[in-house]
């Protein structure tokens, strides 16, 4: 399956923080770059997301924001 | 200024491409990821984004998915 | 692969306009219902997305909102 | 009152979950499709979101992806 | 109608540039601020958006960042 | 540093409520009007965001939508 999302970076799950609705997701992409995702809690059980799994960050490009000095 | 967007990620401009009203640029971020950008061209013109720029690619934490196999 | 986003549909692609950056996508999910996808010309391509295509339109719960009467 | 976003679902609310700042609400298109939407609990309360009740879903099509086999 | 977007903020069309498939708004909210709003043409259409209406602008609070200096 | 979102609007942290993950912070941008944005509480901790702050609120113009009665 392809998506549309132009931006799909692998990387390990380093930490999982649960709220009661929301879940902070960290990914590290490569020493020292970390990816933070708040996705639902329920798709932490439903994708069944644990430290250490291999996972994509999807990000689409729409929603990148360009800053310069 | 400091932003609470979590994910800041410093690049290059390699591409940009230009439509009436929005513009697609691409960042290098480390050999060989690249991530695309859709921005204003009103921002292109605004921050003067060009070709070999160093830029910073901005990503709220809510707009990160997560997949896996 | 599974997708953190919550909300996965399939439909069928009843049209494709272009622009220069991006395109708009009309995807048939059921009779009437159309749904409307602003995605970059660049996966119209890398997808070979086309009338006729069977596909599913990937929505992130945090981006749907809801009103009442 | 119209609305720029072109994607507007009628369905009725099967779920609410609330967490301390975010809910998760679960809208029933037709059987047997749900759309889950992420909102504020602010918004649970102002425009008192309940179980049974008749609601749309609204999503800007610049946050719909596309995925194709 | 009530929506859950906690931000709807009413101003004056200044503005109205499109693309092909998208549109760039420019809405007076109150001397000297402007809000930006990219929007489909196809919406453009549907509103009948032109300078000099009064419009509101519907932002969910999950897309506002916060900078601090 | 300049930012290619098109809306940055300063005002006053008039409300701070965290919850475990997200938090809700109201910004007020002048009498009466009032902007929501919901940020992880990471960011609160992170920009020491606090009543009485002066911030910007941020929101790239791909997320503003328009309505018109």
């Amino acid at each position: 399956m392809k998506i549309s999302a132009r931006n799909v970076v692998e990387g390990t799950v380093e930490g999982v923080e649960e709220g009661a609705v929301m879940a902070n997701v960290k990914i590290k992409i490569e020493s020292p770059d970390v990816i933070t995702a708040i996705i639902t809690k329920e798709s932490i059980k439903d994708l069944d997301i644990k430290v250490g799994d291999t996972v994509k960050a999807i990000i689409k490009s729409t929603e990148v924001m360009i800053a310069k000095e």
